[in-house]
């Protein structure tokens, strides 16, 4: 209860994880089975089952913002909300804008209380796949250039291959941007060599799961759907031949002593 | 069973998250379940609890090849081994070790039934309990030089502040190197504003847990051990005041397009 007398109310941001149950953190079940609303993306508020008493407020992509302030607002009414996130939220997902939104709004929101709640991120889902591609440092960027000019994110791959990371790209291409990912590469195929590994992982413990491992001089950037995250390797960065199974990539641990 | 009669062993590489059993995943509960054997760090096979035919192989921290290749060989004589690691296998874990011991192992290591398990990472942990650091384009980059010489630490820092990514620091120090992280923060000092937000999250989900936020300029490297996860933000990270709460830091998702 608030000093008022009011009910006080609740925000959990609310990491997924890929999409099966066997990723989803009993924290996060146990948030999905406490809370009076869920916010959040169709896709994913469909994930959770209903029950009697939750009410589900699902909207569009792309209006992280609304959805966000929507949340605040029914948490400062006194509700337990949950903001449901794939992946972790704090990993190109909903943590940022549902901040963004406080930072921007009402100054009792400040007061809110407000937790979140990491899950596995898409990254981490395909590197398992594929075996250790992140082994090594690496770099996660969003090609996504609704919220940043390309320039930044041009800026970010050259640093990021002088810095001879691995990258793992987030969000490389929709219906409504095709070509940046088609961008990314005709540039990191000016700055790491053609036979770098890459990974291009499609909808990991879903339905349609797709693993395809190329390399940067062979692979055809339009592979890549918004289910997708791509891994470029670094220079370390190899492939194990398994007879019977698909090749493991590998960045191994240590670096410039030779394997 | 193998063709040739024998029993087929299996190796899972299991992730244990940052500690507590809220951010394990049911997919390592139902492995640490299933497993015979049981191989990691002291203090990584302590947290699983002892059972009637579990053989428990605990070995010292630093030893990870000779630890994967006793793991390979436990699942190439007919067990079903469980590695384990803290937070994500992938992320500066058990994942590349184990991989780096069949690449330069026996033959018929290759044909071994192999899985990986995704955890939350300690990244994701810290990330979560300070607000959304991690909310733009980020590195996450290992301190240790026990694998990699200090130039390419340095280089990569240097890049990372070229791309104005956000960074995540692993390994920060540990009673051998203690120095590393004075020198990251020396160097890091010449390459980004002073006023940058750092974050010191220690033992996150654990006890002893503790979370200190400053700047770059007015940081103590010190503050960090083992057990330390540093972030330090990027250009756009801030901090969002909270009356009651610790501040939220945030990186928000959008670039150059101010607030």
């Amino acid at each position: 209860m608030n000093d008022d007398g009011s009910r006080a109310g609740k925000l959990y941001v609310i990491g997924l994880g890929p999409g099966p149950a066997c990723w989803l953190t009993p924290e996060a079940s146990d948030a999905l089975a406490e809370v009076t609303d869920l916010v959040g993306y169709f896709s994913y508020v469909e994930r959770v089952a209903p029950r009697e008493g939750l009410k589900v407020h699902g909207s569009d992509n792309r209006v992280e913002i609304d959805r966000s302030r929507h949340a605040l607002e029914l948490a400062a009414a006194g509700k337990i909300v949950g903001v449901v996130s794939g992946g972790d939220p704090g990993v190109f997902a909903m943590a940022a804008a549902v901040l963004e939104a406080l930072e921007n709004g009402p100054e009792a929101w400040r007061s809110l209380d407000i937790e979140i709640m990491p899950g596995v991120s898409a990254m981490q889902a395909a590197a398992a796949r594929i075996g250790a591609p992140l082994g090594g440092d690496f770099c996660a960027i969003s090609l996504s250039d609704n919220l940043k000019p390309w320039s930044i994110i041009a800026r970010r791959l050259e640093a990021a291959s002088a810095g001879d990371f691995v990258v793992a790209l987030y969000n490389p291409a929709s219906r409504a941007r095709p070509m940046q990912i088609h961008d990314a590469f005709a540039l990191l195929r000016g700055l790491r060599p053609l036979s770098t590994p890459v990974a291009f992982a499609r909808a990991v413990g879903r339905p349609g799961e797709r693993i395809v491992l190329t390399t940067l001089g062979e692979a055809d950037p339009g592979l890549a759907d918004m289910s997708t995250l791509v891994i470029i390797g670094a220079t370390t960065t190899r492939l194990i031949a398994r007879p019977g199974h698909r090749p493991f990539m590998l960045t191994p641990r240590g670096y410039g002593a030779g394997r």
